[in-house]
């Protein structure tokens, strides 16, 4: 028996129902499962006439209806639903058959799954899927890593239903094994980067330079028109404009009401851990994680507010301070895109993922959280070198770079006497600042560790392993 | 059979003769047991004239050998190793013998081990040992974690042996479970911090300061007379006087051939991530682990200086820059300290570990790698609040770093300028910054985490959680 529907989805909630339905708004035949009729039925509703959707709270019917080799993606929460899922799938697939986690696992998770399905001869993908409930329903960016033979079958949906950066799709194959999470475990890092350090700008103007919330709003409605175009730009400066619905006075805006505790899912986390392990270094994503953890604890901030009664300095914002801080956070975005681009060179290999980084600028282009003009930049230098292990690297990223490099210096030196605390920023600069370092000061390091755990170094002057009975006086 | 032994080692390399020899002085007979006859002599060969001490290369005349409750230390490598002489030793172990790794093991491990002899009546204690081969022989600082009543038959032996602050010895009781190991951790990631700062500093006097390694010999051996005396200082210091063996020239210093890139055995990143899954804020010890992995790249680094060319700025060393330096330094030490302590209090709830912070401080204070006088600043902090969550909640710790923070400020502006990167330093300064904020700019995180990903927030003028629809304008 062969049914005729293209493609199942197990776990539909607003993101599984929209993916549904952008595949239907493209000719596609689909199913919808889950163990809630109500969203069964609501998956129904929103289906526009002419198209092909169907709901179930059957499992059995879900897989028997669709075509061979199935199609199947799930929406469920990361770690054991996603292995519960599988194994209730289990009894029903065949050979050949497709089943693709779009959530955001833990890629040491979907390797394990992967490992656990492939003799059994199940395609299992691990697929990121970036740009929210409406990117899902009118074109998100997709992150599909495993078995390539079999992404035949799914390249036709997938490219049918994602966001187009000029007429290309942002969805492309992202490499063997667990590159599908691993990527969009990176983009989620490069994510945490970016929105730290356009909060950093936010508390630099607003503490600092004492800009009301109007103003933040034209000001990044502005920059969105420059070379900071991008989507984490655009909405920060909605949401600078966004009233308060909980209160009566038109004036107030709801940012001013949101308590600056941050919360997280782990994927920040999960890349910072794993770019230690590799190891790579990304230090601007360890700030914006470790300033996520810092935001937590609110109540020992507010004391120690209290015993230091620290005196926020005063910024002026004329032109030539604004162009500067444009400058620098265009800076600080490419080197957070930098660091994470270098971490998949180096796990492509270390994992043996194969990820084509240039599919990866592509698919980031559109539809995904970290969307930005600035990728488009990426794109040359990544055309002439496929696995540049630097973006930094790139003659042409080098004089964007340069360009804009006193911006950073003027800016930190103003928040550093602002009080301003600028962790991203300043990471990114250092980052840059270390990484065209021919000589670094790490001698110094290597010599204090042998001197006091014989942990041995090498000389730059000839081969081998050295250690020396450094004396200590007495 | 009970034998006359005070205190077996398993594993009598350098580090695990020197403890024995150093016991042996104290007055205990002591017995080492090796795999290789070359040790057991040497270690019998290097015991002083009437000391008892006795090599082995029979583990179970070794065990033999001991008094009741038996006392055994392993000194192996982590890993594998550690549980393979678990595996030897127990056929010969009874109820209530306890069994010591003093090595650097990763604190998940150590808790599995615990787990595992409980049941047989094993006490098995985890031991950071910090101040390497000359520590071990004449007074280490020692860290053991386990049961809190198995410790009273440690006791005696390891506060003779241990290095003295004042009278006190820098040995006691840290803690239930893996404890021992955690402080030990947290110890080496202070130490990764301290040492990348450092780094910094050199690299400040010297690529931008252009300070000769004689002048920075002598600014070291100066500073090692003030607030910054502590060990790493002084080795420091001796590292700009040490001559290179390897060349006819005298002139010649090693640090100048030493190359720049650090190795690591891994203690650091762990404390980074760690961290990150606690959640508690470490983003100096972050930039230490990141600064090190970044150095590895040395060939990136060749050709990146060699696209950039950046131009070193150059800083003026006069009397004011120096002793701006100096304060600058006690500050990024002291906030590296708080970080690393604010991560025992919190893990020593978080995995029912009861850690005596005031023991940490004692600990500390001699014997290891990261001993230093400002710990001495620390004591009365702690004696106040024993759990007291982080040292900048303190008034005395707070008056220390306001006084300095105008230092630290000069400084990070300098180097910015000067390019050269401050990874480290500028970490401590965000932090204390942060940390002082009674509102950080993340109130905007977490609208825009609720924007795309309806992730909800919370809101400072009322309890629950919230979600917005928010409107993205097309």
């Amino acid at each position: 028996m062969e049914g005729n529907f293209d493609f199942g989805m197990i776990g539909i909630g607003v993101m599984g129902s929209n993916l549904l339905l952008n595949m239907a708004d493209h000719g596609y035949a689909v199913i919808g499962f889950d163990l809630k009729q109500e969203r069964a039925d609501k998956l129904v509703e929103a289906a526009k006439p002419g198209t092909t959707v169907k709901g179930t709270i059957d499992i059995k019917e879900m897989v028997s209806a669709l075509k061979k080799p199935r199609k199947i993606m799930m929406l469920v929460p990361a770690g054991k639903p996603v292995d519960d899922v599988i194994e209730n799938l289990l009894p029903y697939l065949e050979k050949g058959d497709i089943v693709i986690d779009g959530g955001n696992s833990y890629f040491k998770d979907t390797l394990k799954r992967i490992s656990y399905l492939q003799p059994k001869e199940i395609h299992f993908f691990g697929m990121g899927v970036s740009g929210g409930e409406a990117g899902a329903r009118y074109g998100p960016s997709m992150m599909p890593g495993g078995d390539q033979e079999a992404y035949q079958y799914l390249k036709p949906i997938l490219e049918a239903i994602a966001a187009k950066s000029g007429n290309v799709p942002c969805v492309a194959y992202m490499g063997n094994n667990a590159a599908g999470h691993y990527v969009k475990m990176v983009h989620n890092g490069i994510e945490y980067a970016m929105m730290q350090m356009i909060s950093e700008v936010y508390d630099l103007l607003h503490r600092a330079g004492n800009m009301d919330n109007k103003d933040l709003h034209q000001l990044f409605l502005k920059w969105n028109e420059g070379e900071l175009h991008s989507f984490l730009v655009e909405i920060t400066a909605e949401i600078f404009k966004t009233g308060d619905a909980e209160t009566d006075n038109p004036n107030d805006l709801l940012v001013d009401m949101i308590l600056d505790q941050a919360g997280s899912k782990g994927t920040g986390k999960w890349t910072s851990q794993e770019a230690m392990d590799l190891p790579v270094s990304i230090p601007t994503i360890d700030m914006a994680v470790a300033m996520r953890d810092l935001s937590v604890y609110k109540d020992q901030r507010t004391k120690a507010a209290q015993i230091f009664k620290p005196q926020i300095g005063t910024i002026a914002l004329n032109e030539s301070f604004l162009t500067e801080l444009e400058e620098a956070l265009a800076f600080c975005f490419t080197i957070a895109y930098a660091q994470g681009l270098s971490m998949l060179a180096k796990a492509s290999v270390q994992w043996e993922m194969n990820i084509p980084l240039p599919s990866v600028i592509q698919v980031w282009k559109a539809g995904c959280i970290i969307r930005s003009a600035l990728l488009g930049n990426f794109t040359d230098a990544y055309q002439k070198e496929p696995a540049l292990p630097n973006l930094l690297l790139d003659a042409d990223i080098a004089i964007l770079l340069k360009n804009r490099e006193s911006s950073i210096r003027s800016i930190i030196a103003a928040a550093v006497q602002a009080k301003i605390p600028v962790a991203g920023m300043s990471s990114a600069l250092a980052y840059y600042d270390a990484y065209l370092s021919d000589r670094l000061p790490v001698n110094l390091i290597q010599a204090q560790r042998d001197f006091f755990g014989a942990h041995t170094y090498k000389r730059i002057d000839k081969e081998g392993v050295f250690h020396t009975e450094w004396q200590q006086e007495e």
